[in-house]
């Protein structure tokens, strides 16, 4: 939560957090700090124990001040516009904020944060030593602070939820009331073969239509095309009864906080395998979900996951890890990952991780089963870390069949 | 153009260039040299003058293979599982990146680029240190690669371009069919005001029916709301007639490249203020139209436009800079940026810019003059830096009065 920020800088035994940017869209710590829209970007100081100071473009004064930093100057107030001529804009930014932390009277080990192009972070911590000030090596301080949630955030995933959750409905709805011809393929309202192409179509209109975005491509994967959990869904394929399509959906609002879910769905009647490994994997999921609460570590979610859909024949990261192989099927990624202001983002689920799970924090459950040239099955649910249990944010069923 | 790393990395006296990141999606230097998607992201290794290698993760393998890169490894060759194990998950890339600079035999210095979080760009140069390389201070290598486009690119810009045009038509035409009360008020198809909430609605529908995203908001500001630039035009404002309106829109594909184009328009009669104003800002894109041109200073153009603007009677950025005073109305902006993967890139037309256009550069053009309280005027085009002059890749009409 942002009042942490006093705490992890004095963890990390700075002196100063220092956030830059081009702009707060694209990048989730200055957006956070910031509270609001800055298009062009700035830079945002806060001293341990001070009130933080934002520095923008005289532009973005007004939008950036509907945010949580009280104190907004233009670059110009540092003398900006004959720094850039003497120095070029980019250095006569790094300048502005060596002046404002005189005038702050920081001094000594600064935190430097903000998601930028590498070498722009190079030469900034290379502009801060020259003038005197030591330079953290803290990779990750604005995410830590960001990984636990407050209400109003969890607030916002929420609306965000029911917004996606309708989407997924609608969606449902939508393939139900098509017809089906004889070979068991699904019939757009002209008759013609409902394609991926037409349901992607579909989705998009209805994530429009709640004022959402996705910046990546939702993943609807029918038949063998979801047994690759990264595969899309293939635009020509056309949509069947009978066949487990992977439906995972992620958006975003403007600027602001993300969704994530996943659902398993067959229109029709499931295989028997697929009705297996699609129980064996929800089983594993709410068991994973019954095992969340703080303080427990990420790795050890995982690990009970793994380890319950190995009991049920499948293969798991535990399995490839022990022998070494490359991972070909069965559970053959992480089990969940934050989600916030981007939708990848601290605690990870995994084996390797090394968190250990606060209160506040978002994660996303999903386990998944993958068969290749055959299907895959993954259900995915969004929940809140609590004292003593998580709380599950997605409310959609999880019926297999339709 | 991604034939000029090799020359970028001998100008940069570089060994060879790092390219980093969680994923290609929002990170333009990885998705440029990648040419192909990596949800989980990747290392990009290239010594000069040799073909590159990239990292990524199993799962990204088959998606990633669909880019420019021929030879694709994933992390596991590195023995990245055990290295997650004893180092944890971020310094096991690292030294994954470690080993295979050693399989590539590539020694001395490194330019790292990539859109990261700063603390890990830092944390990358320090591990890269401690091994025994050197760290370039190059802070954008990969961005001047990108500034200048292959006509493969300028034909996906061109394309998203089609599509941004159509939006924008159908916007007016749907504006056009709706009636208007005896206040000048318009009115939508049910009856009630028409809204920029309504508006926005129809802009983002008819986004999503092209298949494009608008990571931020679409800017559509009636009268004095389109006197700040940043404005993006008030929710519950009706739109009116004899109004003008900045309708700036700057979509995406879906991990993809940029249009942005802006036009002022008018339902019904401009007022005279405001038709002149616009006849000056018209006049001020078109001459600046005309210097571009490979060779011409960034810088210049900017001038050119500033210098015309002010013999019309606008204040512009040369004389706030003269007399070092805030800027508060006539042409408070810069006059253009690069578009590519991203919509605000190199060059920038400014008047501290230090860049030479190049060929095959992209810049908008974008000359604005601005009365708080009043009103606002913008148009918006976005051209390629030719030979010997500008290719205009905008096809609207500039109307100000529909």
């Amino acid at each position: 939560m942002i009042q942490d920020i006093d705490k992890e800088l004095k963890e990390s035994k700075s002196d100063a957090l220092i956030v830059i940017g081009d702009s707060t869209y694209g990048n989730p710590s200055l957006a956070y700090v910031v509270g609001a829209t800055a298009t062009r970007g700035g830079i945002y100081i806060k001293g341990v124990g001070s009130k933080p100071l934002l520095i923008v473009s005289e532009i973005d004064v007004g939008s950036a001040s509907k945010g949580i930093v009280k104190d907004i100057k233009p670059y110009t107030t540092f003398g900006y516009l004959e720094l850039a001529n003497e120095l070029g804009e980019s250095k006569a930014r790094m300048e502005v904020c060596v002046r404002a932390l005189r005038e702050l009277k920081v001094k000594g080990r600064l935190c430097i944060a903000g998601r930028v192009e590498a070498g722009t972070a190079l030469n900034w911590a290379e502009w801060l030593k020259n003038k005197g000030f030591t330079v953290a090596l803290d990779e990750d301080l604005v995410d830590r602070v960001r990984t636990t949630k407050d209400r109003v955030e969890i607030e916002k995933v929420k609306n965000v939820g029911r917004k996606t959750e309708k989407v997924v409905d609608a969606t449902v709805k939508m393939l139900l009331q098509c017809n089906t011809d004889n070979e068991g393929k699904l019939r757009s309202e002209n008759g013609k073969p409902l394609t991926v192409r037409d349901v992607k179509a579909f989705i998009r209109m209805k994530i429009a239509q709640e004022n959402l975005i996705a910046s990546e491509d939702t993943i609807f994967a029918p038949g063998p095309e979801g047994a690759d959990p990264h595969n899309v869904g293939v635009e020509e394929t056309i949509i069947q009864t009978n066949t487990p399509i992977v439906y995972d959906i992620f958006p975003q609002e403007v600027g602001g906080y993300c969704f994530d879910t996943t659902r398993t769905i067959v229109i029709g009647k499931a295989p028997k395998e697929v009705k297996k490994a699609y129980d064996d994997v929800l089983d594993s999921q709410l068991l994973a979900i019954d095992t969340i609460k703080a303080g427990v570590a990420a790795k050890d979610v995982m690990r009970k996951a793994c380890e319950f859909l190995e009991s049920r024949g499948h293969k798991s990261p535990i399995y490839y890890t022990a022998k070494n192989l490359p991972m070909t099927d069965g559970l053959i990624h992480g089990l969940g990952h934050g989600v916030g202001l981007t939708i990848g983002e601290p605690p990870y689920l995994r084996l390797a991780s090394r968190e250990i799970l606060a209160e506040g924090s978002l994660t996303t459950v999903e386990p998944g089963v993958y068969y290749p040239g055959k299907f895959g099955v993954r259900v995915e649910d969004l929940v809140v870390v609590g004292k003593s249990k998580a709380e599950d944010l997605s409310t959609l069923p999880k019926e297999l069949e339709m």
